[in-house]
């Protein structure tokens, strides 16, 4: 039972890595009353994930700090392949482009996750007061199961323990020429789960405090060995497999031509894989075991630095490599495992490396946990302040669980084919065909990209039917409006000119992540007059008091900042003939204080120094009719329709937010 | 005379505006040991210079800031002109863009001189110790001729007082409901010096103290009021007109239509210039006095926000402004003056304001002060060093002046006709032609944009003959090899691609603001034999002992950052034909420590997401035979010869630099 000092509070994060700072993010913009711990001391500053998507960096984009981390980050243009040639000699068989080109703004590149945290924070720190509490670990969860459906509930009681921080034990090194380097094998996926031990040696500490508290909303991101995970009986489903590879930072000193591309090497030795990263590092994924000619796995030696490197010179023969810098390394056992749910009721949720382990090679660990958490994010933000019902949450573990699956699917054919030994010739069914391997990396790229990302029909996708979305009150989107607008997925990005003072923007740059639904009025030909008064006339509608905008109006918000809806006209007649001011006054509403706003009217247009972003033919919109587009505060397609269509669209947002 | 504690310092910054910054922002990225003093106790937070020029922003990049001040600023891409009708009435007669196309991958833009600074100060104290003494100011100033050709002497004797920041006191306003706004009176031309009272004032105060220094430079970045100026007797030559112009920092509340953008308005009220800001802000420059019938000047009233936004009222009719938020506001009498000179002895220069004043309306001011000390500071550090001689400091007054001069000649024209009242017709002598002051601004903009610099001829512009370059030891370098990259002038910047892992690069982004030389290879087609045996040939020679790289190599230099040369490659060959490792190594050298260097090797090339930057065909060079280009450290392009031209290059910098 609970008494005494209880402090309260709407969402606990427990876990401050990407995928927790992520989660943070949204609280922190959203101004969500939110604690952040962390059973670590100390941040990680070397090592771990590196890999960010095009994706990732438009969700960076979204929050600010996209193009900061895209210059310091570094660049993968291009994967080699590399491959044994009949005399089993290494040969460069292969060059592709790594990022689909036209895809994104943004390509495939790595830079290491301590930096990405780096920015994280900072964004956190610049929007709120949330600090993350380091050293202090959960230690009992328990759900009031009376309480799970009460909006203003608090029905997660848990007790956290602030730990001491140990006396710092540096490992030092016999030799002191050969600095001991840092390993993340205590994280790896080889190595016992510590939590248990942690925890039970920290209560019997001195010391050591505990805390209850109530929360509305627990997160766990608290990674592969995840406390929370067990807490709710989640379990992991799949399977690991024998094969082991090691990983290792290093600036490498060598003679390989290929070393600054992305390059999938398969030799008679094993496989390798080079990540080339920010700084001179290069990240080596080298194969430590293999199968034998009878598919039996042999462990090739002990894995330290030394031997990872020797086994690295043994792969890419003729060529040599070696290192006077290296940063970390580590190794990982090879396996794909999704949670078998993903929540509690609701009131419990888990997202990252808790609910899905696969194998790091493709660079998806870091961002597939992110993503996890910005669709999280602002579902959560918008139910604990009141904006939405909670049955939107229903849709986290819907949609998030199908990505972790097809991530675990591509994994588990990619690994296969990765960690498999070159067929000698045709007749060799045990070996992998190279030809094979090459094309589902190919094809690997577009899902890795993360911006195929397609989800399914729900109250906030209006595609298809969906349980619940019965015929006789069916609600789909006009996809043939905009054909490459696609519902369920992100909105691909075209320059357009802002109206009144002719600067490009780039489309996804005016979705930034604030937890606004925009309404994207693609106005079409507005000096055409009667497209003019179909436009005025969706002003009027909107205007009206039964149109959504003024049914789930937010106390006390009058537009900008905070508000729970932006609608942004494009519009596709020629700028220099149009007049914001003759427009409808919806549209770019006035303040007494600021006067017009100049930032909500756009054009598709020519620019004197960047081009035409041909948004209306890219999309695939009528210039002259257009349409109207209702975004997700994620950048994710919920409904398209006609000008007409505001009943349609009072439905839609009438089924998820309150009124 | 000087004894007792007297401290040593290589160079001394008088005045800590934009400025003398971007000075200090050399001497930190090059070790120089440095002091910088400002008399004022606060850093500017509102008001003042606003205009960036696209030069500025290339400047800006080389330092690594240029993106985020582009990101954070406002970007004015057109201007519009409204004139008086026939009858009198306003219209929008005319649209134009504002910055060239194609010439920067920057446009103009504007944002307040604070956040300038603020990233200027961010850099020195990232890259050195040096950090601003505010409340300081110069005492006195002596010059030991003796010594002034002395390469270790300290002949600049100096007093500075340390002042006692006073008991702020803080202007208040009788009506609680109308805060005091902050002007910039105290700091306009037509308020009286108070440097001199102020000097007195501290003189007679309890707690202030001086104290004697001893440097080998000192640069007076003090302003209009300049105090160093006048202790080198230098003068400023020019006139002062009897125009006076009001400044406005609004947030605009108006149904003007053109607020968003730049706006050149002649009214029969008089006339206006807009220039829309960051965070909604709008600058307004408005016309206070004006001439009658007779030529002679009317005062129209007393100055203050008030009556300057009446003004604007009048020249705007029928349309209105007015506002709830006013940032800052002042007044100027426009003049054009140029200091007589811009050193003395080569030991104390003058940059900035100190040397040239003008209007602000081309938004000119803060560039060109900038650029004047982003041209001195790399000499001065060279010099200082040991690098150079001491002759490369003349070159500071021969091209500074020659700017100043053109730049006032501008703003003469420029000014005139925006002060004059529009011609009532074609018999109207006295009036002004609105179709001569459209041509005039549109010519103008490609020389406000700061990219249409071309330093004349000089021993580090090798361009004709120049004094002491007598015609039997002529050192011209060869112009058509590369007609497009014009000797004397910052070289355009076009795409090129990494050859170690194809990631495109603007060719600007590689000449980062380190103190380095830069030899551009365009190698030209290196597939070719007989042009690889050149490009092998020209190698060898540098290579050589008696190579310029050898003859003045720094000491403990190896390459790598503080280096004084760095040697790029750009070759015109196909990049997947080309492997980097059987190019000569002296073209991508080898580190023990770090292995080969991947970021020497650049191609002309499609690069897989953005284009071909096409630069052999935009530079103008031949793709076979290519050529070499000498780039100074601030990005202008000293010299231009074939491969085989080493002795020209040995020479040029056997002039320029020591041994």
């Amino acid at each position: 039972m609970l008494s005494g000092n209880v402090s309260k509070i709407d969402v606990l994060i427990i876990g401050a890595g990407p995928s927790g700072l992520m989660l943070a993010t949204w609280m922190a913009r959203m101004g969500v009353k939110t604690r952040i711990v962390d059973k670590r001391f100390d941040r990680i500053n070397s090592g771990q994930a590196d890999g960010l998507q095009s994706r990732t960096f438009e969700i960076f984009d979204s929050l600010g700090f996209g193009q900061d981390i895209w210059r310091e980050a570094n660049h993968m243009l291009e994967i080699r392949f590399w491959n044994p040639d009949r005399s089993n000699k290494l040969y460069r068989s292969d060059a592709i482009v790594d990022t689909v080109p036209g895809l994104s703004r943004f390509q495939q590149a790595t830079l290491h996750q301590a930096r990405v945290e780096d920015h994280l924070l900072n964004y956190i720190r610049k929007h709120s007061e949330i600090e993350v509490e380091y050293g202090c670990m959960p230690e009992s969860l328990s759900i009031n199961m009376d309480m799970v459906e009460g909006d203003d509930e608090y029905p997660v009681a848990m007790t956290l323990r602030h730990l001491v921080k140990p006396v710092a034990k540096t490992e030092t090194s016999n030799d002191p020429r050969k600095p001991v380097i840092p390993n993340g094998l205590y994280r790896s996926n080889i190595a016992a789960d510590t939590t248990d031990a942690l925890l039970q040696n920290a209560q019997s500490t001195e010391g050591t405090r505990t805390e209850k508290i109530l929360a509305k909303y627990v997160v766990g991101c608290d990674g592969a060995h995840s406390w929370t995970r067990r807490q709710i009986g989640s379990v992991m489903e799949g399977e690991h497999t024998d094969y082991i590879w090691g990983v290792l930072d290093i600036i490498p000193i060598t003679d390989f031509p290929d070393i600054r591309y992305r390059c999938a090497i398969h030799s008679s030795s094993g496989s390798m894989m080079v990540i080339p990263r920010e700084d001179r590092y290069v990240r080596l994924y080298i194969q430590v075991t293999d199968t034998d000619e009878s598919g039996k796995v042999i462990d090739r030696f002990k894995i330290n630095p030394e031997n990872l490197v020797q086994a690295a010179n043994n792969i890419l023969a003729p060529y040599k490599i070696s290192y006077k810098h290296c940063h970390w390394w580590t190794a990982y056992r090879i396996g794909q495992r999704v949670g078998s749910k993903f929540s509690a009721y609701e009131r419990v949720f888990l997202a990252g490396d808790a609910v899905h382990t696969h194998s790091p090679k493709a660079g998806q660990g870091m961002n597939i946990s992110m993503h996890d958490t910005y669709n999280l994010g602002w579902k959560l933000a918008s139910v604990v302040k009141g904006q939405a019902k909670r049955s939107l949450l229903e849709t986290y573990s819907t949609e998030r669980r199908q990505i972790a699956k097809e991530l675990i699917e591509f994994d588990q054919r990619f690994s296969r084919l990765f960690s498999g030994r070159p067929a000698k010739d045709i007749m060799d069914k045990e070996g992998i065909d190279l030809t094979t391997f090459k094309e589902v990396f190919e094809k690997g790229n577009l899902f890795a990209s993360g911006c195929a990302v397609d989800y399914g029909s729900s109250p906030i996708v209006a595609k298809m039917s969906y349980p619940g979305n019965a015929r006789s009150d069916c609600l789909v989107g006009k996809q043939d409006l905009a054909p490459n607008v696609p519902i369920g997925m992100r909105i691909p990005s075209h320059r357009i000119l802002n109206q009144s003072d002719a600067r490009p923007w780039h489309l996804q740059e005016l979705l930034p992540s604030d937890g606004a639904w925009r309404v994207l009025v693609f106005a079409g030909d507005i000096l055409e007059p009667a497209q003019f008064s179909r436009y005025s006339a969706f002003g009027k509608a909107l205007s009206s008091p039964d149109s959504f905008v003024n049914q789930h109006k937010p106390k006390g918000a009058e537009g900008g900042l905070g508000s729970l809806f932006e609608i942004l006209t494009i519009h596709s007649s020629p700028r220099a003939k149009v007049e914001l001011l003759s427009l409808p006054e919806v549209f770019h509403p006035y303040s007494p204080e600021y006067g017009w706003d100049y930032n909500k009217i756009y054009v598709d247009d020519r620019s004197h120094h960047e081009g035409h972003g041909q948004a209306y033919a890219n999309y695939g919109i009528d210039p002259r009719r257009g349409c109207v587009v209702v975004m997700r505060p994620d950048q994710y397609v919920s409904w398209i329709g006609e000008l007409e269509d505001i009943d349609e669209m009072n439905r839609f947002f009438g089924r998820i937010l309150t009124a």
